[in-house]
């Protein structure tokens, strides 16, 4: 755990896939075609406090929908990108953007269209109920599955590794 | 268990937080920005025994939502209050409107935002999957998950604990 | 078991209530304060099986939505009750309207407002996650819970008791 | 298992039912009669990889909706046959239309109308919570339930007994 929250405290940005990551995987469609997601209230919390610290947060994901863009929009998160079937070069020019090194950044997915980033970033994070070969290649798995609080868990790592869970949890019990 | 029921004895206002509360923590999205949140029967069933026995409900949540207007007007809730990042200053409106002092409010939250609240009232609930904080600073855990039965389980303490519980139920089976 | 499958034999009409029964109590609303509800695509199957005997099947519910008549005229089920908070006068016109006595009747319910009703029928089931004193009060308690499979134990059981269940799953292996 | 995979590399054609196989058996409905399902992300991926490997993907289901037209578009199959309540003249049809014989064909199901076909085909396929009849007629179970990556079980099950998992999923950790 030492190792992981070593890894933690050098992390600029955090990555996040959406489906079966901040969704239990579950696509909703309506008769129309039109699509609807189930987000996590408590994930979104810890999103808003891992900014707040100035972690800059990013999605790469490989469908498109008006969906993410709306919650992405409410949580503040500018880095959005879908669509990316092959997600390296997105990985890439998202780093580029904001000015970190791979060892500087947080990778959270689900499934095998994940790792060829896993395999480059700094933390390297599968969600508890990845796939195997997710689960394989990664540096550490969220206790919660996807879209049940494992952005959370995520979040609360990152802000613990870095010093600055405890004041922040503790400014709500004052 | 004894000490709980004590507490829950003096009870004339239960507020309740909404996502991961009343709900599983799920915010369903549509393309078209449209929110949608599953509510639970019985919860329902329970907030309508316990506004018979004359003890208010109150709801306090940080987020705001059309859904949130429509399931408490069904239910004949009028305490609502909505958008509130900060929930102390409603909380404190609220016990002045109704007339009770903290120590005659129960809370029930699943989140580190509703610590503010939980660590002044007289009977402070956590549901069964909260946050590990609020667990920490509750009295009382609901033996059901949020959105799974636990509004229903706080009802059923605090009629149980005033005297009401039993002959509420016995009038179903006459 | 024996005493059960006595009970089903006697069965011709079956009434379900439709919260936590047909579905697993989660109430979907919308901004415009629009209703939907999750059946179960199992549960369809039994019921229809169980109508192609001649059994009878009702439906009993507290709420009222435009969601359970769809619903309810795709399966072909033509006794609807909704909004009934009160639900004995409309099992008492239902029993009259089929013809059958209170022992000829299966109740299939999960909350304490299906009590009622529960301890006048030949044969009372309850969902496997029924309130407690639901499940005191049943004969019978479904292996599954409300909306995972519940109404198509019941439907099974039926079927089990009066002798059709065999040869009925039989030809579709013919 | 050696006659699992045995059975699997024959396989040219796979078929889904739809509710309780690719959804968990939930139908979302409405007030309007509009029917929403939820689809799996990972099931998705599976099934474009099995494609990519030259392999048909057909979906027969007994229900009808708009919302199976759409998914299915989207993951590029073109062999859908919906409003099925007799499932075994459409397998035969789609048998004769991609040119394989039963024993070329895996059929995947849940429930008891599923049994025509699957007790004719050369690897029949139940969801891990599958009806009592269907895993007894099942040569295999996929660990996972229907909704729930059961499908996703299936193609990686088929594409390691071809000899593609492997290399298909080294090319994700280059």
């Amino acid at each position: 755990m030492q190792d992981i929250l070593d890894k933690a405290k050098a992390i600029k940005l955090v990555i996040f896939d959406v489906d079966g990551v901040l969704t239990d995987g579950s696509l909703f469609l309506g008769d129309g075609g039109e699509e609807y997601k189930a987000f996590n209230s408590r994930d979104g919390h810890g999103m808003k406090m891992l900014q707040s610290t100035g972690i800059k947060i990013g999605i790469i994901t490989g469908r498109t929908s008006d969906v993410v863009e709306h919650r992405m929009r409410s949580l503040g998160i500018e880095h959005v990108y879908q669509g990316k079937l092959d997600k390296l070069p997105a990985f890439e020019e998202l780093c580029q953007l904001v000015g970190v090194s791979p060892e500087q950044v947080a990778y959270v997915g689900d499934d095998v269209v994940d790792l060829p980033i896993l395999v480059r970033v700094g933390l390297a994070i599968g969600v508890q109920d990845a796939h195997p070969m997710v689960k394989q290649h990664s540096h550490w798995l969220s206790p919660s599955n996807g879209g049940r609080g494992a952005a959370r868990d995520v979040c609360e790592l990152i802000l613990r590794a870095q010093g600055h869970l405890e004041s922040m949890l503790k400014q709500y019990t004052r």
